[in-house]
């Protein structure tokens, strides 16, 4: 047998203001792919790197996002015996924001899951991908994991047992994701995050998540606005990215609903009301930041995109 | 003019498990009454009290949760000078946890709007509610008044400016709260509050109150079953209530979807997804209670229950 199965996943917004830690959704317009077919070869302990970040990260199968989430897979299925080779296809950014590695992982037991014909559901597939995670991250978290996987908004409420909500939202609802071209090492996104909170902060971050989710399942713009307020990890990380507060108050300005900082940063995004809309908030945003001096990619998606499939 | 204006303004159940701080709702049952008239009396300084808890709470009208609440209201609309006399009909317990002092407030601002020709909405009357709140509990909070007067369950996403919203919820879903015949005093409960927390709690609580939310506008019983959990409350003040953990066992074992503290206690409710099943763990719970030598009165209500109303 010589298929060869290719699957892409999407890139990722995780945190979502309110939703630090908690909330993600999947994006169009970046997203890496992996493709996995059986092989006779002697040795498949490399993975098989292209795209225009091949290279950046291990391709020893054991160290690579894509092959440990893989090799996690073939365990569970009784398959580790299974000679499979592996190519990844790169095409995202390290330490974006925009859930690079999580978008390898499920690319990757999308893949191989198809390959095997599709024993295990999709949700079946979240532990896997954050076990990939792990071995990028540090931690097995699955807020970029599971909406890559799945598409549309999602809310993990829960991960003893992994409880994902898959939250609707409005077609209508659009965000701009801006990449600017700095280094941000998640490493010290995390670092700057207090580890102790004030019982206030606390209730003021739990109010807004829960004013967001009814703004969102009720498409009330006016609720989501006012709901897209951080009080835990923005305030500190947001000192991290040259101009942020200027580039939030830009996007504020140019009609956006509300901007945050996309995972651990320095990806920002912005979410708009409609297409027209976020075109604008896009403009204002990269110029913005081209007038500090730093350069930048920007995506667009609507906020309720696909997840990951086989192309 | 001799017109005497009564108003009813219902119990409330305050927290609601993860929505500590910022969500409650209106039970039918018990509450307060407030009648006000226009008076030529020469002091009016003093409320008529009658009721089961008459006179426990101050009837000087500026240390009193009803004149207090009227006064702030005269004072907006103008009326300040205008005598009226004021009586209060306290039906509630003092320091239940059901909102006693919110109801006293909330009866008599809606009594007092409703003498006036309503020149005011029932939104617009909270803030008046909140400084009867103000001197009863020596805080301006919102989560009793609110449900008090509008009725159904109330999100509090903020407070400055206050932003309230009402949660649609199944009219199928029933509450019992159990109020055993305990004292607990509010400033108590308020000392063992841990006034700072791990990111960690803060995150499980924003998650669980999102996931809450979900539940109620889907009516998913499962998963407001799973995120009616508090990581911040009840760990603490589920101590200072004598078969705290018992009852709540209790509940959930006769199909309760949750069960918690109502408001700073020692009052105890359980959401349960019927009537037939709220019926069940009404009797549990109360069995339970007095197997372990607790008096106890309980009340069921629907979840989404009326407002505050002239009668």
């Amino acid at each position: 047998m010589k298929e060869k199965i290719t699957a892409f996943a999407p890139a990722t917004v995780a945190n979502v203001a309110c939703g630090f830690d908690i909330m993600g959704f999947a994006i169009t317009g970046s997203g890496d792919k992996v493709s996995v077919e059986f092989s006779d070869d002697n040795d498949l302990s490399q993975i098989v790197q292209v795209g225009k970040y091949a290279g950046l990260i291990p391709s020893q199968r054991d160290k690579n996002t894509a092959g440990v989430a893989i090799d996690h897979y073939l365990k569970v299925i009784g398959k580790e015996n299974v000679k499979l080779k592996i190519y990844l296809e790169k095409n995202m950014p390290l330490g974006s924001g925009m859930g690079s590695s999580a978008s390898s992982a499920v690319a990757a037991v999308v893949a191989v899951n198809h390959l095997f014909g599709e024993p295990l559901n999709k949700r079946d597939l979240i532990p896997f991908a954050m076990e990939g995670e792990r071995i990028a991250c540090g931690a097995a978290h699955a807020d970029n994991a599971a909406p890559s996987l799945l598409g549309g908004f999602i809310l993990i409420r829960d991960y003893s047992p992994l409880d994902i909500i898959q939250v609707p939202v409005s077609d209508d609802l659009q965000c701009v994701v801006l990449h600017p071209d700095i280094e941000l090492k998640t490493s010290d996104s995390r670092k700057v995050l207090n580890r102790q909170l004030t019982i206030k902060d606390a209730i003021t971050q739990s109010a807004n998540a829960a004013g967001f989710m009814i703004g969102l399942l009720q498409n009330d713009l006016g609720l989501i606005s006012r709901s897209m307020q951080d009080v835990i990890a923005e305030p500190q990380r947001g000192k991290l990215i040259p101009g942020f507060e200027l580039l939030k108050k830009t996007a504020i300005e140019a009609g956006a609903l509300g901007c945050s900082i996309s995972g651990s940063g320095p990806a920002i995004f912005a979410i708009c009301a409609n297409k027209e809309t976020v075109l604008k908030v896009e403009q204002k945003m990269k110029a913005t930041m081209t007038s500090i001096g730093v350069n930048s990619t920007t995506y667009i998606s609507p906020v309720n995109a696909p997840g990951a499939h086989i192309i």
